[in-house]
């Protein structure tokens, strides 16, 4: 199949890249490469050293034997987002090119609404592209489990039957963000959505969980290693306490530790997403897929990585939780549902413990490049402050 | 109080204006004025000659002897909504400055992405213009009873007790909206609900049903006549059978014309924005009014018009359904719930079948206005289609 990957110089877009193109499909790749900018404008870098997008090409080309192609330039330009799709017609695009900091959104007034802007618009653009240029291409579209929110009720895939004063209908599930990010993907749901009941487009909407991991099957070798961030900003929770592990720094779960989030291996996202592109959304079908195995709460998280501390690098860690600079129930009730991606023969193919072997062995390898950084990986932020570049007081 | 009307020079914006100086408020406006601009964009004028911004405060002053200060200006530059903010740390802010019409936003990939993007960066920056400049301001916010669309249940006032798999919790209601405008608003809902959490920014949430009417007991004479729009694009069904009766046209309802929605006078209007304005909500409170007194179906309005033009205006008007250009129910149950305005004292002031007295009157004496443009009242457009600029092919 043809599939065009947007974001595919980010962590998930490259080993998807490298995994479909190993499964024998034709792909093709957009990319402004502004992560790698971003991540630096918070003063970070990726733990791995990764390659230039220019050297991950030549790499796939020599080893692989595959040309991959790669389009430079910005979803928020409407002629080129069309171009690109009225050149390569692809039988699906996975769109995973925007924004994906919670954080980075609260910074200020001005990254909130660069995130939210930019978001909504390359999705807009994109599905003008499909109807205008290849309706037939199917859109699998990234959007997060954080979309729910933590309601007192099991959390439904996309949609729920509801019976409220004697009726019934069949309704999207509410959803309540708590990041500008969180919101921006709300909204690309919707734009989805309604794209699919006016023009009929075929959309596979993925609402993932938190993705963990170094490695898949498909990057062997070190040109084909993807990002890992592990900054306040761009890194997720398990990233920083891994980071810290290795550091020998506290592990700092925010305020009781005890919210839960669904979560996947970053090789089993790559299995789910080829999933759905290899068993695409019909004409005018619009589906949800709740895209994560396991859940676990930050204090799960934390005692995990200590656990694998103690016994993958043979020494301690120790945990301190620290002020939560979010604004999230502590304490919640969780269940989502997440039956229609088992429906496709997804299995889970790793265990988050099996996963921290390798992800501390690989931090092991890189530890000047943690070493260089280590005061990103520390807390500072607080989502109640409306300009977080300003100096933090934080409390506690 | 001090009261801050984004969107002043607009059809709500200035009777609200009027009425809130005529109570005795201290009332400040901001606009861009690019409703005018955009009205002409589509080739069309307002049926009401409407002065001037700068006429409209001259005769505020001449009539009323008060001051109405008035920043010219966009919303979408945040040192701007900053500045203003800051200067007048208001009581109120009342947000009306959007983008507000749905077929507008379907013209094409770049109108869908205007609106979307000017509507949630105007929220966001007036959101965090509050939170840094002035903390205490009461945010009335503009929405739509579109963003609900038409589930087969009862429409809560923007949230409900829902019970699912043995468990309860008062969630959002769900959005179900039709067009990118109406997304635009349900994305400006998200954003207040989260500015809310975070900082405790006091709001008042307003999912209004379509306004009607030329008049307020404040527009008392020429000079304080507000905009009534009547082509395809920016005029509501009922200006269209009005201005399309006036003309001894046929009065053109969309497909089978069952689709119900609910409806309120500009004047009731008025009433309701003030009764919020008055009765803030307090610090750290988000709260939801349905803002509406009747449903309609566009038949019904179709007959009322038929009925009124006999007995107004002494000629017959006939009905002639058209195809419908949008993507909605044509027959579906509606039953929105609106209970949180009668708490505060409001009353339903005049019927539908009055006001329509009072347009059709008014209309007549701007015929000549419409005259000259009766070919933008005749339906056009299809939301199906994503350039609706091009010529269109008009199924049926």
């Amino acid at each position: 199949m043809k599939v065009l990957i947007t974001g595919v110089d980010g962590y998930s877009g490259w080993p998807l890249a490298l995994h479909l193109l190993n499964r024998g499909h034709d792909v093709s790749g957009i990319d402004n490469l502004i992560t790698r900018k971003r991540v630096a404008e918070v003063g970070s870098h990726s733990a791995t050293p990764i390659a230039s997008m220019t050297r991950r090409i030549q790499a796939v080309h020599k080893h692989l034997g595959k040309t991959l192609r790669f389009y430079r330039g910005d979803l928020c330009r409407w002629e080129f987002v069309r171009q690109v799709v009225r050149k390569e017609r692809p039988d699906a695009i996975v769109h995973l090119g925007e924004q994906r900091s919670a954080p980075y959104s609260m910074i200020d007034v001005h990254h909130a609404v660069e995130t939210q802007v930019q978001n909504v618009t390359s999705t807009l653009h994109i599905l003008y592209a499909i109807r205008e240029e290849s309706p037939k291409t199917h859109l699998v579209k990234m959007g997060t489990m954080g979309e729910y929110g933590t309601p007192n009720i099991d959390i439904a895939e996309g949609f729920f039957e509801v019976e409220y004063l004697g009726r019934k209908d069949r309704v999207p599930f509410p959803r309540q963000a708590s990041s500008w990010y969180h919101w921006s993907k709300v909204f690309d749901t919707g734009d989805v959505m309604l794209a699919n009941r006016l023009w009929g487009t075929a959309a596979t909407d993925v609402m993932q969980g938190v993705i963990y991991g170094t490695r898949t099957p498909d990057i062997d070798r070190p040109e084909f290693l993807t990002r890992f961030d592990f900054d306040e900003v761009w890194g997720t929770a398990l990233n920083r306490f891994c980071v810290q592990a290795v550091l020998g720094l506290p592990l700092t779960p925010y305020g009781k530790g005890r919210q839960r989030r669904g979560f996947i291996a970053l090789e089993d996202s790559m299995q789910s997403l080829t999933l759905a592109v290899e068993n695409p959304a019909s004409q005018g079908e619009y589906r949800v897929f709740n895209q994560f195995d396991e859940s676990y709460s930050v204090t799960d998280l934390a005692q995990m990585v200590v656990t694998a501390t103690r016994e993958d690098l043979h020494h301690e860690a120790e945990i301190h939780n620290s002020y939560n600079p979010r604004v999230e129930a502590e304490e919640h009730y969780y269940n989502p549902h997440h039956e229609n991606l088992l429906k496709l023969g997804y299995r889970h193919s790793r265990t988050l413990r099996q996963s921290l072997t390798e992800i501390l062995t690989d931090l092991e390898k890189f530890r000047s490049r943690l070493e260089s950084h280590r005061e990103v990986v520390m807390p500072r932020m607080d989502f109640r402050t409306p300009d977080n570049r300003k100096p933090l007081h934080i409390p506690g």
